[in-house]
């Protein structure tokens, strides 16, 4: 990253650099990088004031998750040929000791699935939907961005576990794969209609959790069809990332209708991964779980596909992944 | 009530009216009401909309609390003299079974502070800072709307638990009442610079928990101000019962924070009456909790008072009661 954006970012901003990687020593391993996650918290991160995690810095490579293959090692544990995840992001290679990377299991699914549904996209959706907003099987739930990384995941576990799913995604080939592919049980286009109609009209009875993605106008909504001691996890604002919008304004319905608006980060719920694991992996080894991805080619691509991605509009659909050539 | 407000209530919204009082039945008491408390959730049940409790009836009394002395007696269990709290609200006497009372230990207090610190309005500050909140002994907590009956409360209940204490009023006298008798930390008038200016030099180190009895600005200052892992207890809005108010902007700080915000109706802790009149009760006689009152005499005021009672600026302070003559 070589300059911070101001509203939505431009590809401009980035650029592709080149250093010499040093020889791994004892304890470390050279890794050469498969597929590199692109993600709309990194948004967050590019602005200079203090957040949950530190602002990137200029002139340095963005960070974030990566999966790649080890194809130099000074450290048993890690042999050569290793699948490893790591979190140092946007490079095409690097040497890292051993504590600073995950092995995954690549018997289990494609590498890039570990960015995606087996990873800390798919932990994310189970976090919020499970521990922050405790959904019961049977329950009603609204996704905001459900064709998304974090959202297309939430909403197939929700219906893994019987419940009523309600997406919304704002172009019309992620409501085609919301419905088509995902099963929701009604999916709409945000910018087409009043949300909260298509609320009433997805559940009739009210929706008991709100994953939401987005803030903005659709949480507005959701507050409005919210059942009693309806619980919210707010696990994006999207709609905010580049320009600010309002604040809802009926938020006082969380008094009457005792309803709890919950936050979280995932990386706080790390230790839960092999509970996350237990109920995912089998789910997507048995085609219950679909892991759709967009792939771009290219990390001198990155840029443009991060730039994309917080474009609603755009085709991305699923995980976007920047596969290394 | 004769006829329901548009934004501020205004006198001419109610009508003293008579009517026959029939003799109590069996299992029946005569009651003559002696405080009438008058309170601003009402505010909202004067409108025409469905809420967790139903609105109020045109041409019928306006309900509420009340404490007043059985003076008619045909159930042994509820002779003349026993002073009883009921629900019904706004008149000099009514005849109900006893099972739609709750007899209140005259000995313990006046009769009015089971209207106010012994009461619903001093359940719902217990409620809303140790169940909701989880107030732990030692935070920095931050009330809105401190020199009124709930906030009063809280702020002293906080007190006396080893909490840094930030308050916020509208009118001078209702600051002093804050930093003189109730000891706070730190008071200030919302409407006299910035509510978030205030809560840095109240609480440098940011606060905990938000105890919000306003919405409004003052919940997106707490919003900035909160310190990770906070607690929002959502305990009433009265900034907007009148006029609409936008909502917070920075709402998304939840994400980052792991903020909790969290509705509460007090009547859903009722069974933990005991516990809190366990802990209220010893300490009003002890002197260290002030039942602070504004008593506005004679049953025909109570529209006025009602009306007084929703506009920030004028005197009243500690909890609203109307003394039946």
């Amino acid at each position: 990253m070589v300059s911070r954006p101001k509203g939505e970012p431009v590809a401009e901003n980035f650029q592709l650099a080149e250093a010499e990687i040093a020889d791994p020593q004892a304890g470390e391993v050279l890794v050469r990088n498969e597929y590199i996650s692109v993600d709309p918290y990194m948004r967050g991160r590019m602005n200079d004031v203090k957040s949950y995690v530190p602002a990137f810095e200029l002139g340095k490579a963005m960070t974030g998750g990566a999966v790649g293959r080890v194809v130099q090692s000074n450290e048993p544990t890690l042999p050569v040929g290793t699948y490893v995840m790591s979190m140092f992001g946007w490079r095409e290679a690097f040497v890292a000791p051993a504590v600073a990377l995950q092995r995954v299991d690549a018997c289990l699914a494609p590498p890039s699935a570990f960015l995606g549904t087996l990873g800390v996209t798919g932990m994310t959706a189970w976090v919020g939907l499970f521990k922050v907003a405790a959904l019961k099987d049977g329950e009603a739930v609204f996704v905001s961005g459900g064709a998304g990384a974090v959202g297309s995941i939430a909403c197939q576990l929700a219906k893994l576990h019987g419940c009523r799913v309600i997406a919304s995604a704002g172009a019309a080939d992620k409501i085609a794969f919301l419905k088509d592919e995902l099963k929701v049980d009604y999916a709409f286009n945000y910018r087409d209609g009043e949300p909260v109609e298509h609320l009433k009209q997805g559940a009739p009875g009210g929706i008991d959790v709100y994953f939401d993605n987005t803030g903005g106008p659709q949480l507005e909504a959701a507050l409005s069809a919210m059942r009693e001691r309806g619980r919210i996890a707010m696990c994006g604002a999207i709609a905010g990332y580049c320009t600010p919008v309002p604040g809802p304004r009926n938020l006082p319905l969380v008094i009457g209708k005792r309803l709890r608006v919950e936050g979280y980060i995932v990386s706080d719920h790390f230790r839960d991964l092999p509970l996350f694991l237990a109920e995912a992996a089998p789910a997507l080894k048995a085609g219950k779980l679909v892991n759709r991805e967009t792939v771009v080619a290219g990390l001198d691509n990155a840029p443009e596909a991060f730039v994309s991605l917080l474009r609603s509009g755009d085709g991305h659909i699923g995980k976007m992944v920047v596969k290394v050539d």
